[in-house]
């Protein structure tokens, strides 16, 4: 058995192989464009949701070949939101994994038609995968569009970001929306980051062919550690500098948003995220899923450094 | 037989219903970005594109219901890209359908989520519509949403806007873009208007059950279309009053983007568009579709005044 380094090693070197090979390129597609979006996605990154994607593949019993558009889409619907998260209409960053932000080095129009393109290019690749003659391999492939759009959308990831540039910026009226409290931060980062992370899971699940009780089981579990890493996420922009996170730290606290450790305390933060991960154990261990890579890669989350 | 009013006028009334029950309402979705969306969706319009996705579906003997996902679908596209193609760092517009542009009313940041929202639920939409239990009907969605998806993103529409943005803005070296000649201009219009109108006809050939040869006629024939669309846009441009065309006129040339008027005159242009409509007309006849609303839609989008 690989050690999870290994493992998260050899995931990663898979999947930016297939995204490289995934990214429109030149002639089809104009090169000012391909270039935009290649340079936000070979950026790097943990690739966290498409590993979980392949992770959860494996868990029930399918390979990561059957995963890996799915993981894929989520890693360019990621990176989609982080180019237009990084705005100057919106969190105004200026660093992103170590390196200018996008609209920085190709402008802002061009940095929110990369982020456009990357969107709709994750269905695109998620529908040409999908062979039609496989109904089987057809109907996962639907379920998951559903399921990762849902997410990923004003319901899900879009809502969430819309939440938290609410609470940052004046209404059209001019009043400034009133600070999150513990459970509007808590719907926040649900909607912002957690509806993805659970959607990539599950959607690994689907395209591995798990059973109802699996995808269920892992749904649950990747509510509490999608949680479980928000926490984190705010923990160490108090805690770590500019270097160690390749963005911009202390941004939120400056930015004066709401996070955990403002709410909570770093010491208590922790130890809701490690509840999280517990939770997370339990899901997975009723559907016997628990000694996969799924709980490890939970417990990398709630323990890293960056 | 109904007249073309009068059936457009029909098409418009169950689109803006079933567009109405699609959009993400609150307490799932933040008000403050469902409203945003269902202010540029209810802005009105020619509703164009799903009109002729619905004609399409009825020419290959095939209902409008068949095809109203995909319809909606297409104009809840349309309209995400109307919302980030009149933003400030793109074409900067300030009014759109005969109203101010949305991040003229709710800023530039919930403009840009809306329309990433928009384009989210589109596929969200039409994956939700597509019952798992009929493989028919999957696997015509599937193929529908690779069509949309290939024909909105960076081949596609995404890419033409990035044409047009990099013929009017600076390059990271600081050159201008060398302006666009006509055959320059005849490829950013077809994958800026053209991938998306010839996407929805060909998608309701599809969900419609229309043969191979069907879709590929209707296939050429929105190719056309589309075209002819763009064409008769610019001549509006430069004769139409900004209340007529609901939106800032003569912008274009004002902006010193290349137009079909200002390179070939008012005259041939239209003479061009009559051709397009003609050639259209011939590949329909290919496939004993040249009697169908399809025609009457493309007459309608040549003759139109605004």
């Amino acid at each position: 058995m690989t050690t999870l380094a290994e493992y998260l090693e050899a995931c990663r070197l898979e999947i930016d192989a297939a995204l490289e090979s995934a990214l429109p390129r030149p002639p089809a597609c104009p090169a000012v464009v391909a270039d935009a979006m290649r340079y936000s996605v070979t950026a790097g990154g943990k690739r966290l949701r498409p590993v979980l994607c392949l992770a959860s593949a494996e868990a029930v019993g399918g390979t990561r070949a059957d995963a890996m558009p799915a993981a894929c889409a989520l890693e360019l619907i990621h990176t989609y939101s982080l180019i237009h998260d990084d705005l100057p209409a919106m969190d105004n960053d200026t660093m992103r994994r170590g390196r200018p932000t996008l609209h920085v080095v190709a402008g802002e129009g061009m940095a929110i038609l990369a982020g456009d393109g990357l969107l709709t290019e994750a269905f695109a690749l998620l529908a040409r995968e999908a062979p039609a003659a496989d109904p089987v391999l057809a109907r996962r492939t639907l379920r998951v569009i559903g399921v990762v759009a849902t997410a990923a959308g004003a319901i899900g990831m879009v809502g969430g970001q819309a939440l938290d540039l609410a609470c940052v910026t004046a209404d059209p009226e001019g009043r400034l929306a009133p600070p999150l409290d513990a459970d509007g931060l808590r719907v926040m980062h649900a909607k912002k980051t957690g509806a993805l992370i659970r959607a990539s899971a599950v959607a690994g699940a689907i395209m591995g062919g798990g059973t109802e009780q699996h995808i269920d089981a892992i749904e649950i579990a990747a509510t509490d550690l999608g949680l479980a890493f928000q926490i984190i996420d705010d923990v160490l922009d108090v805690e770590g500098s500019s270097a160690d996170l390749g963005k911009t730290a202390g941004k939120d606290a400056a930015a004066g948003k709401p996070t955990y450790p403002a709410l909570y305390g770093v010491a208590r933060s922790r130890q809701m995220a490690a509840e999280g991960l517990e939770r997370a154990r339990a899901a997975l261990d009723t559907a016997s899923l628990a000694d996969s890579r799924l709980l490890q890669i939970g417990r990398w989350i709630v323990e890293r450094g960056n």
